[in-house]
């Protein structure tokens, strides 16, 4: 039996709250695939879409209508934790029913401790919320001084917020006794709510939305899972991606990632994050294996039918 | 050492992240206290003023930008759980670190199950949201036919939406699981998101708000509480309330609670409920006390010092 967490994307998820139902109740099948095949799970999940949505929904209310607030980031993702985890354990649930699978499934709110003085703060790069044309994108930084809006692989413009490296786990014990209990944890949602230390050792919110494939390799590490599954569009990281040559990837080490990564064979802000979080994780112990395919194919994948495999020699 | 569940009202919690967060730190020193006193707690929470909130924001920004989706009530709860929890659990860490107490606070996204056939469905009595002035209220009903504004409590006028009876916890095994391994447990937020269950035994949410009293006297019943504690902003229950011959209770039987409350010595939609829930959780069990107190003074509460402690025979 191996320790699976499962890291699935935020744009995966749609962007309304019936179109997200739909997407988990799809994907719940695979992560119970892997159970299935006698494995424990921990489901993470990015919140790109959502915690811009929400807090952009929030702030613009808050605009015009002095009986709403406006919603600091971290308050955001905490809300967004809510919101995803209640659709994502009740798609579990129901999949869990079907196939008369005796499990529980529990959400954790979850804090993730950052560094105050990592560089991150100073170039903000993490995507959030909505597309935007070129000319929509322009016209909202020229409103809101200090935002950045970026153009986000191809797909269109988006705000970009600090993406601080994730250090620690606030709620690691929670999380480890609900595992050693048989439960299916969903934990680290949005990469978990980006909080710093102060002297005294308490916790406080700071305005960033930590990367959900760096945090699920952070929480992979604190869980001693052997396992980090990425899941994502595709079923297999490609090098020459959409050229003639294409060849997709069954596997790579640490050291062939490295190098792919280095000629810039991995889009940033989309693939990229993903190697380089799946490196962290396979490089954090013995034995660790992360693996990057497409939701569907999670079941197959674990069974080196399809993904690609990153490892450390 | 007792079990103790403990309701925080959604009234005491401000309505901005900002003051939410004073008002949770301020509440912890007497949630702590309990521990201290070598008791076991979960904390329970109300959202009627921000889950109102929340929803309010996001139908707002929904109506007037195609990029912010409109949320139906359930998921609102569910944002609330998430950003209620993440405040309540740094203030209680913060106060634990500073006693030196080496307890964890785990926050539990979490499902109450109703009845769809809840007569609560054809009536909607529980306030959430903003106040308003008569007018402005009657002015919203004009605009939103289906949506009802009532008078809460002499405090103004707020939209009132159906609060169905609590039946289960979907999520009371991952309580049960933590507080068995000494965990703090935030749960039931709001009342816990509302789910009915179809005939295939999954779970859908429900367009409700389950009244924090009756959820936190159910989540008291079925992780076997001793105590319940109904922390309120007066610190015991009165009779004759507001008049020459006002009287407060230090304790009251279950049969001379249904008396007074005969007699209407209680405010519908205050003390109320409260009293009400106290009799459920009373005789819920042998042995079982329900102690409605002030937030500040839970431990002297404890000590039979403060509060009305509510007891069946």
């Amino acid at each position: 039996m191996a320790r699976i967490v499962i890291a699935l994307g935020g744009n995966a998820l749609g962007n309304t709250p019936a179109e997200q139902r739909e997407r988990l109740d799809e994907a719940a099948p695979s992560l119970i695939g892997l159970i299935k095949q006698g494995h424990e799970i921990i489901v993470s999940h990015g919140n790109g879409p959502q915690v811009g949505m929400i807090k952009l929904g929030l702030d613009t209310a808050a605009e015009i209508n002095d009986k709403v607030a406006s919603f600091p980031l971290p308050e955001c993702t905490a809300l967004s934790q809510g919101y995803i985890g209640f659709h994502l354990q009740n798609a579990i649930l129901r999949e869990l029913r079907k196939e008369k699978m005796p499990w529980y499934v529990a959400t954790v709110i979850t804090q993730m401790e950052v560094d105050k003085n990592d560089p991150a703060f100073q170039n903000p790069t993490k995507p959030i919320g909505a597309f935007y044309t070129e000319e929509e994108a322009k016209r909202l930084m020229a409103e809101n001084p200090g935002r950045v809006y970026r153009e986000d692989a191809g797909r269109g413009w988006r705000q970009m917020v600090a993406s601080p490296k994730p250090l620690d786990i606030v709620e690691r014990e929670s999380i480890l006794n609900l595992l050693d209990h048989e439960f299916i944890v969903i934990a680290c949602g949005g990469g978990g709510i980006p909080v710093v230390k102060d002297a005294d050792g308490d916790y406080s919110g700071v305005d960033a939305v930590i990367d959900k494939d760096f945090a699920s390799a952070k929480l992979a590490e604190l869980v001693g899972a052997d396992y980090l599954f990425i899941l994502t569009a595709v079923d297999r990281v490609c090098i020459n991606f959409g050229r003639p040559d294409q060849k997709e990837l069954m596997e790579m080490s640490v050291d062939e990632a490295r190098e792919y990564a280095a000629q810039g064979q991995f889009a940033p802000g989309s693939m990229l994050p993903k190697v380089e979080a799946a490196i962290s994780f396979a490089e954090s112990g013995a034995g660790r294996r992360a693996v990057i395919a497409s939701l569907e194919k999670a079941p197959l994948a674990m069974k080196g039918e399809s993904g690609t495999a990153i490892y450390s020699k």
